[in-house]
C-alpha cells in the first residue's frame, strides 16, 4: 500500500497543472515552492508587460497572483476554480523587477476556500490579492499505482 | 477659441492610451466605444489564452476588464490608475468566444472613481468586475492648439 | 389551482423575512419596494448610529445595504445567505440623513447570485455595496393553499 | 522631553476612540489588545443580534470587524477612515458565541493602508474581513504635555 503524503499530492498536482498551463510558462513564471495550501511563483517584468510609463500592466500582476492562487488551491489534487478575486495595487511594478507571488490558504470549509497572495519585489509588497475558490470536481491527478480502485471515486 | 467637448477629450485620451498600450493591442483587443466615463472593448479568446480545459484563463478575462476600466477612468484626460479591483467569474469563457467588456462609471468624487465592467458573450454575462480608480496627475493629452498656454497648468 | 406570480412570491418572502428580522425593524428600516431580484429599504441616521464626528458609523451603512441585499436575494422564496460582501464609502452619512438603499440583481446562475446596492441621500450616492449570495435551501414561505403537497419538496 | 512610544500612542488613540464610539460600547465590545497597526476586540452574540435562525446577523459581524479595523488603522494617532471593506462569511455565528476579531496591518504606504481582520470563535474562523483605510487628517490625540507646540501642525 502506498498512500501519497499531502506533500506528494501537492507536487503531482503542480506538475499536472504546469503541463496544462501554457500561459504561465510563456509569461516566464517559475514555480519556486509548492506545499498543501501554498504556492510561490516568480516572474520577471518583461518589456512587453509594461505600459507607456514602464510600469507593469495590472493584468500581468493579476495573472501572476491568480496563477499562484490556482497552484495553491489545487494542491490537494481536486479540481478547483477561482470564483471571486480582488487585488489592490500598492506600488507600481517596474520593467525588469523580479516579482515573487506567495499564495497561502487562510480558510477552507466544504468546497470553498480563501487564499491570500502577496506580490513582492525584494521583500517590498507591490500588490495584495485575495482569491475565493470553489472545488467543482474530483481528483485530477493520476491515481497511485497500487491504490484501491475506489479510492478517489467518493469525491464529495 | 476651441474648447474641446467631453466627447472629444474622451476620443483623444483613448487614442493616446491606445498608442501606449502594446498589451491590449497584442491581445487583439478592439475599442468598440468610448465616451466620458464609459468604454467598450472586445476580444476573441485565442487558443493561447485557454488552459487545459479550453476555458479562458482568468488572467485574460481580468486583463480585458482592466483595460476597459482604464479607458473609461482615463476618459477625462487626467492620469488615473487602478487602486483596487475585484472580479467574479460567473461562467467560463471558451476558446473562440468573442467577449465584450463594457465599463461604466458608477461614482466619481474628488480623485476617486468606481467603475463597473461586465464581460459578456452574446449578451450572456461571463464575469463582473468593479474597479476603484485614483487620479494621480494632470492631463496627459496634448493641449488644444489655440488654447491659452496656462490651460492645463492648474491641474488639481 | 392558484400558482403565485413572482411578484406575489416576492411580497410573501419579504413579509416572512420582516417578521423574523428584529434588527432591521429596531434600526427603523422601512421596506419601500420589493420585486423579484430587487428591494429598496430606507433608514434615517439616528444619533446613536454616529461617532464623535456626527458621521454615520460604517457598520450601520453596511447593515442597511446588507438588509436590502437580503430582501432582494431572498425574493424568490428560497433560503439564500450572504457569502461575500464588499462596500465602498463614497461620502459620509450624517445624523438625520434619510438614506435609501436600492438592491438590484445583476447576475444569478445556479445557486449563486450577485446584487448591487447603492445607498443614496437625496439621490447622491453615499456608498456602493456588492453582495454575493448562495442559495442553501428550499422555499421558506408557506405553500399556496391549494398547491399540490409535493410542490416545494423538490428543492434542488 | 517626553516623546511617546508607538505603543503609548496606540493606547492613547484607543482611549480617545473608545470615548467617542458609543456604538461599540453599546454592542458590548471589549478591547482585548491594542498595538501599533493591530487591535483585538471581543463581543458576545446577544439574542437581539440574531435573525430567525439564531444565527448572527451579518451586519453585527461586519460592525465588529470594522471596529477592530478602525482601532488598528487609527493606532498611529492620525485621523484615518475606512474607504473600502470586504467580508466573507465562512461559518455562521450563533447566539451566545464569544467572537474575537483580530485586526492586523498588512500594508501601509503614504496615506493608504490595508488591514486584515479575522473573526473567530474559540479559534475557528467565522469570517474574514479586509479593510482599506485612508488617512485624512492630523493627530487626533492630545499633544504630549511638554512637547513643542508645533509638533503636530505639520500633518502630512
Amino acid at each position: 500500500m502506498s498512500a501519497r503524503s499531502p506533500q506528494e499530492v501537492a507536487h503531482l498536482a503542480a506538475d499536472t497543472m504546469w503541463a496544462n498551463d501554457p500561459t504561465s510558462r510563456e509569461l516566464g513564471m517559475e514555480l519556486v515552492e509548492i506545499a498543501p495550501g501554498r504556492a510561490v511563483l516568480a516572474m520577471t517584468v518583461a518589456p512587453h508587460m509594461t505600459n507607456g510609463h514602464d510600469t507593469a500592466h495590472g493584468g500581468f500582476l493579476f495573472t501572476l497572483a491568480d496563477s499562484a492562487f490556482a497552484f495553491a488551491c489545487n494542491s490537494y489534487g481536486d479540481t478547483t476554480v477561482a470564483a471571486h478575486c480582488s487585488i489592490t495595487f500598492v506600488r507600481p511594478g517596474r520593467r525588469g523587477d523580479r516579482l515573487v507571488a506567495t499564495a497561502q490558504e487562510v480558510s477552507r470549509s466544504g468546497r470553498s476556500g480563501i487564499y491570500d497572495v502577496t506580490i513582492a519585489r525584494e521583500g517590498v509588497t507591490i500588490a495584495l490579492f485575495r482569491g475565493h475558490s470553489r472545488t467543482i470536481g474530483g481528483s485530477f491527478i493520476a491515481p497511485a499505482e497500487n491504490a484501491p480502485q475506489s479510492s478517489d471515486s467518493e469525491a464529495s
